[in-house]
């Protein structure tokens, strides 16, 4: 795969948040790598409540990583 | 995304744990952005408890990290 | 929502624990204020035996972040 | 609830490991107390994989709180 | 139980998460001690690809204990 | 099994998360041996959209890990 990931460190919190999400979304690019079946797929658990508390949780844990890689922006 | 996280510092735990709250749905959010969707399924899983016990799993995990980066509050 | 949260300190573990508990209520709380579906609800979970071991993981989760914010009780 | 935790600390890793799976079941006491119900229940879960595996990663969780507070046995 | 756990260090990280596996499969030996049921949901759960994903899981948690306890090998 | 894990480093983070991504499946590797299962059951949840979410919170709980050895490569 291409460079994606070149550093934890971000300006603020929110750039911080962000790269958590492209860091949960890249776990499933990894295991599903082909883009169309991941497509079809998001139409289906978007709608799904569970699903996306499921999506928020992989957030969540990232965000821990890179919260802690630029100690809490403090 | 406009700006809704400048900072994981909060005055006190409850702040932090009201911060956490928001973080676990910002996951949500940014997975499913359109809010009539988000409005209808919240309507679904406010009544499971599973579904429930689920979110509040996704604060904890946030709660965590917001925890962390205030020093506990000590 | 009225205080409920001034501290994670607490004096003992056992009391620590008790407050992860709190913490894992709240979540739950937040996310469905009706205290009545709750109540209906509680009523379904706690004789399901998936849900209750998913409620404790939520207290485990929270009892990390008190247990650190105590030292652990050293 | 009487008195059942008094200290985080263990003689070695084994009874760290014993005392997470006491913190676990605890969860389960505290949300369902009712004894009779959690016997009931328990004859369910045992014989499901899945339920296990869940119970094990409770289990996991409260055993990094465990070997925190113990400074690894190191 | 007899002894299993002496200590939680290895002499390399693959012999670590080894020994998280260990930590893992007796959460669940623990939680259900009959060794023929065990073995029949074995048979299940082997064949089905969410239960080998929380299987993994639950390794993982104890793999970040470990790994701690180790000092990341470094 | 093989030697297949001699250290949490890696040169880059990008690295340090396709680390994670074998950790993630060794999990899965140990628990059932037999690749030719392993790849039937692929082609199932590779079109799941929630095994693909689990699959990606195990990378996250690994990634957390092999972020902590390399001092998150700051």
């Amino acid at each position: 795969m291409n460079e994606w990931l070149k550093s934890l460190k971000t300006g603020t919190p929110q750039e911080g948040y962000e790269l958590a999400i492209l860091l949960a979304r890249k776990g499933v690019a990894y295991t599903q790598p082909a883009e169309d079946i991941r497509k079809k797929l998001r139409t289906e658990y978007d709608e799904n409540a569970d699903s996306l508390t499921l999506a928020s949780q992989v957030i969540a844990i990232h965000f821990q990583t890179v919260a802690a890689a630029n100690n809490y922006w403090k």
